[in-house]
């Protein structure tokens, strides 16, 4: 009678929610300190202290100007922050009317989905290891098609043989995530030319463009020195997602942005499209108080050396104790291969130590697992001997 | 090749923001002094002292506890607020379970309406005038038919006859909005209980349920010491949709909620079917601070003394120029008849006098023009002998 699809949806509870909701049951029988709990990716570093200066000045504000509607595309100075932000970082010259404010990174996800996807045989490419939303989206959300390119498993870069197999006249899109949920790994330079290329030549080949969608919540997540992974200037038809979620440590929050960069191609139309889709999908305007928190704290980042001293010291352990792991360049996720092929079995007897592990197959990876560690470094470091003695029992040490 | 549909919808500027824009381009050349501008339902009076106060309060507490991901449907504190909140007001006895937190009214409606529809044949009634949203939300978002009873201009209550031409075995839901946008007038208890009976007469025939879909962001803005009109009791298959936007002067901020209460048929499938079509439509959580906020401001209201004086003044104003008008017992419009049969032509020689005004043929309801009086008093008393020289040049004074 009413929407099955929907009910099935809410009734089937994420694999990683079961496993934090079996954490907080153990915790109370052997106390919260002998959980490891690496199942979720709520960042545990603080907001830069700006965010709490920028509210308690807003506290003392007009408050009919601050709470009031913005426009459903953002607030003016919003999005020329954001150009601005991006212009002094990357060198572009973005203007406030290529950004479109969302509510975070779903939202501006689905919004782009929504607005691009024009009929239902329309395919939009993924690659595994994905967030394992991205499926529901596309096929639920906006109707398309899901196209899986199998991870490749050495460096997790892509496997362009396997993409060129599945690119067709149907590609509506692709999605990019780097640095990537669940892996970590940073897309090299030489990928992002590659893919660039290939999307390019087949865009002139089926006569219409291949938007590339590069979802970018952990951007400013990167370590050892490397460079901001910022792909839009390398391929014309980037529609970029972004969230503050993670960079500014605020996901419950919910602010990000579509940029259309005008270069893509129809982009007055994409444009339309996306604030169409915004409008029926009931998003009304982004958080208007945290517009203005996203438009002073633009280009900062919380303290993100605690990510990487959680990730050196995960990495060095794990690799010592014989697990695989390819090393990740940013985000707070490690995703090694599990020690025996089936990673569900593998994390269940992890829990043996109560280590709390993400199988790898919802995120399209099989015979592997996730670890976020965005937890305390000290958590890490009564967990390392835990690691060892599972990687003993599975006498691969 | 992208969705032409969602295009249109971003290219296709309301009329509302049409009028708007005309305003700010006016006041250049005469002054903002002298804009009239009755187009927009932006609350004007500020938002309660304590809404600052939490804030001011927030901005000193953990960030990683206030910014972090609550559950999808809404942290329990701010639930358990929500139920508390109205068990105290209207002796009702709801629990946190009842509960899904939302980004505002519009994201209640277009999740609940994904919830319940299930299939292309299903409608949705709407009652003239109505929020020009609803129609695009019913059709576009949810992909059902949208039945649109026409007004019963005397009085906007009901036409019963008419609502019972249009019942039918393909009925899943109504849309009710009392107090209303855009005329102001709220369902008189007999409304209400006729509209209960019918609807369980109905059900009862059609062997399936109607549900009863209240969209009440309006709710606490009534009138002449009013009994706020929470309709849920009365029909068992309620849905409750809430938003904080106008109660709490904080449209911006994107806060409000689903109220699924335990009577209502297959409520644990409807709240589970509200959970998928939140996910589905990429409604991660509400925004966590603005749970907070609405969590201690409950039940409290802006100073709607000045909408009570606002309405008097105009009310009795217009009368006595020649218009006529059914009273508002609530929200902050008007909606006149215009002194022409084209709403559109009548708001075009108001221009003349730079007064504002809305047709009503988007509300559905030709023949009427909307007032929004959420503006200063000061305005409307400038605005009045302007209504008054519009009456003249129609010679119905």
């Amino acid at each position: 009678m009413i929407n099955t699809e929907m009910m099935g949806l809410g009734n089937k509870r994420s694999v990683i929610r079961d496993i934090f909701e079996y954490g907080n049951q153990r915790a109370k029988i052997v106390g919260r300190e002998n959980i490891f709990d690496f199942s979720l990716g709520n960042p545990n570093v603080p907001a830069p202290a700006k965010v709490a200066e920028v509210i308690e000045k807003i506290s003392k504000m007009d408050p009919v100007a601050v709470h009031g509607y913005t426009s459903a595309q953002g607030s003016e100075s919003c999005r020329k922050a954001m150009a601005d932000d991006l212009n002094r970082r990357f060198g572009t010259s973005y203007r406030p009317e290529n950004f479109y404010m969302t509510c975070g990174a779903a939202a501006s996800l689905i919004i782009t989905l929504r607005a691009l996807v024009g009929s239902i045989d329309d395919e939009v490419i993924v690659f595994a290891p994905f967030f394992p939303e991205y499926q529901m989206w596309i096929t639920s959300g906006a109707g398309a098609k899901c196209v899986i390119i199998p991870a490749q498993i050495e460096d997790f870069q892509i496997d362009f043989a396997a993409l060129e197999e599945k690119l067709s006249a149907n590609t509506k899109a692709l999605i990019v995530n780097s640095p990537n949920n669940p892996c970590g790994v940073v897309y090299s330079e030489q990928t992002i030319a590659r893919l660039a290329a290939l999307l390019e030549e087949k865009s002139a080949e089926y006569g219409h463009p291949i938007y590339l969608i590069s979802d970018e919540p952990y951007r400013e997540i990167v370590f050892d020195g490397q460079k901001i992974p910022f792909i839009a200037p390398a391929y014309r038809n980037t529609i970029v997602c972004y969230s503050f979620s993670k960079s500014l440590s605020m996901p419950g929050e919910r602010i990000g942005y579509i940029l259309v960069p005008d270069c893509v191609e129809n982009a007055a139309d994409v444009y339309a499209a996306v604030c169409g889709a915004g409008r029926s999908l009931g998003y009304v305007c982004a958080p208007s108080m945290f517009q203005m928190i996203a438009a002073e704290c633009a280009g900062l980042t919380s303290d993100i050396s605690v990510y990487e001293t959680n990730r050196k010291l995960l990495l060095d352990g794990l690799r010592s104790f014989g697990y695989t792991c390819v090393a990740p360049g940013g985000a707070f996720y490690l995703f090694p291969r599990s020690l025996e092929p089936d990673a569900g079995a593998f994390c269940e007897k992890a829990k043996k130590y109560d280590l709390l592990l993400v199988p790898g197959d919802g995120f399209g990876a099989p015979g592997h697992f996730r670890i976020s560690y965005c937890v305390q470094t000290e958590t890490i470091e009564r967990a390392l001997p835990l690691f060892k003695k599972l990687a003993e029992d599975y006498g691969v040490i």
